[in-house]
């Protein structure tokens, strides 16, 4: 149970977009900004939403030059007709993955799958986003990332050298059961700021989610120092297969990534002709042209899938969760409240960024929603 | 260290195919059948190699009409360009599999990217080969497959409703690091085959890899019932993404297929008008087709690839191994070796084969290898 204060969409939409407006980004991108953390509070991800956004943009961003206001997208000639490859010259993430996520869905729509990889990228926040907007419009969509900073050691290694590296795929099960089946996480076991949290709280961490200084696992949180993947050589795996992704696309190497916080780099000058920047990659698959129509009983593709969720969901799994079903209920409860929901603190948090661009506070009389 | 019979290729080849065209397979297909063991036996796959596959094939395949020798596929007419979609009519997995990744790089060649998806499909083995043999030729290379049995427990569930349900990922790799990056697992954390290995060496099972008849968590290999996916809700959310995509390829209920092994149906008849199949999902992305050929210090896509793969195991992690080292250092034993290794308990399996379709018994006298 929790209380948050409903915060009206419209308002916070103008104060995202003047923020974004007071860090130089043109209004197409500040749209686009707004968009994006609308749809991060609607479905409760607190951790992606405005108020990280705009803070990762001052950290790693228009701040410090990660990011670059205007930049336009340059489509990087190719002989391939169901893809494309970006360099978005530094161009914010959002308005990138939007774009990215729109072209892929009318490849898809003519070659039944199409790509858009993208190099010279800057952070998209959260990759669930896009790949559930493709699946309630009805298609399979897919996107990962290399991440920012290379914070996770891999299985059998000491040193941190691979991104949280998430993985994010968005399906079209709306008609099935209610809600788009959304599988998305980071191939750490748990968050850099997961760690920072329970530190707070001297709390232990989960087992093999942390190793300390030497590389040697610990669920000390003083003692962690860098994260470990999910699931040992598996979770492992789905990272390094990001990292090589990235370096096909035009990544350079995980430890120069970002803004130089990797402990190699630490307040050292980027070499000369190197890269620190992500890369992205985005597909989406047409439903109807991987159906092979020939579905028991004479069902329809989306009665087929419910059946087969039915069936999973069934036998004494009743209580279990669909990957997307939290997203879906966070969605439910912010229909109900007629609002977006803010803890006390994200308002305040909000209210500092209103203060920078001079956006009006939100009003200390906003009513409360208990979840 | 283990020590191995070395077994010639063209009489391993010789009895592999005689015992598929003795179990009714056009010569076409024994070939493939052969082709594939080979691959298998060459890695190290000692789980996937011929005589799995023709104990499988005797279990669920010709013998019991779960596979059908001689049967054609049928390409099921679509409007999407760089997609097919099959209907296997229950040909040999193995055929289907080797086509359909040809199909995929074709579409690939022109489009960037390209899919297959197969109904009506039987076990295909071993993933991890079709993506690799894709790999080595230099493309970006996945393939899914609902499994046969329904064993696996979903996050948070009781009774087993997903199948082991294996992802396959090849990554042109070679020139940067020797060999391609193979990121090949099932989606529960040990095979079945593992619990009844460690139940006979009277050994416990790795945490949260097995439940008991009561859905518990147990690391007793005597309660163990049914499996548990790896790494939580992230690899249950893995195996549900594949029994989604073969819901949407023409899959049925999950606890339906294979050949009634599962406790739900065990001794029924399979319901009128319902399926028993699995689903097979290709796809082949061409790695120009994602470049931006903007690579750092100037390097070309697989010099980036090498950087990139050199800080992974750069800085104490010098002792990781990457996806596909252990296929790929078996692979050079068998190269030393001059031939494939067997067990001795796998020649004696091998030599039953043999005298089921009548081929020559292998040769006591084989030279042994030790790894």
């Amino acid at each position: 149970m929790a209380t948050y204060r409903i915060v009206p969409p419209i308002v916070h939409h103008d104060l995202v977009r003047r923020a974004y407006l007071h860090r130089g980004y043109t209004s197409e991108e500040a749209e686009d900004g707004a968009r994006f953390c609308e749809l991060a509070a609607t479905y409760g991800i607190h951790t992606h939403n405005a108020i990280k956004a705009l803070h990762l943009d001052h950290l790693f961003g228009s701040a410090v030059g990660g990011c670059k206001p205007g930049a336009e997208i340059r489509v990087v000639d190719k002989p391939f007709a169901a893809s494309e490859a970006w360099d978005a010259q530094l161009k914010l993430g959002q308005s990138v993955a939007f774009r990215a996520m729109d072209k892929c869905m009318t490849l898809a729509d003519k070659y039944g799958i199409g790509q858009v990889s993208v190099d010279n990228a800057f952070h998209y926040l959260w990759g669930g986003g896009y790949v559930m907007e493709a699946a309630k419009k009805g298609y399979i969509a897919y996107t990962n990332c290399t991440s920012t900073l290379a914070e996770v050691v891999p299985f059998g290694g000491k040193f941190p050298v691979l991104g949280t590296n998430p993985h994010s795929w968005g399906l079209p099960t709306t008609e099935a059961c209610g809600f788009p089946i959304v599988i998305d996480w980071a191939t750490s076991t748990v968050a850099m700021g997961r760690v920072q949290q329970l530190r707070r709280e001297k709390k232990p961490l989960p087992q093999n989610a942390a190793v300390d200084s030497e590389g040697l696992p610990t669920i000390d949180p003083e003692k962690a120092q860098w994260l470990l993947p999910f699931g040992a050589h598996k979770g492992s795996g789905l990272s390094v297969l990001i990292e090589v992704l990235g370096a096909l696309i035009g990544g350079s190497l995980p430890t120069l990534r970002g803004g130089g916080g990797h402990p190699l780099f630490t307040g050292k000058e980027l070499p000369a002709g190197e890269k620190r920047t992500s890369s992205f990659y985005f597909q989406v698959i047409h439903p109807e042209a991987i159906s092979s129509g020939l579905f028991a009983q004479g069902r329809k593709q989306h009665e087929n899938v419910r059946q087969v969720l039915q069936d999973i969901l069934g036998h004494g799994n009743e209580s279990c969760m669909l990957p997307g079903q939290p997203e879906a209920e966070n969605a439910k409860h912010t229909e109900k409240a007629g609002g977006l929901l803010f803890s006390e603190a994200e308002v305040e948090a909000l209210n500092e960024l209103a203060a920078e661009c001079g956006a009006p506070a939100l009003e200390s009389t906003y009513k409360t929603y208990t979840t």
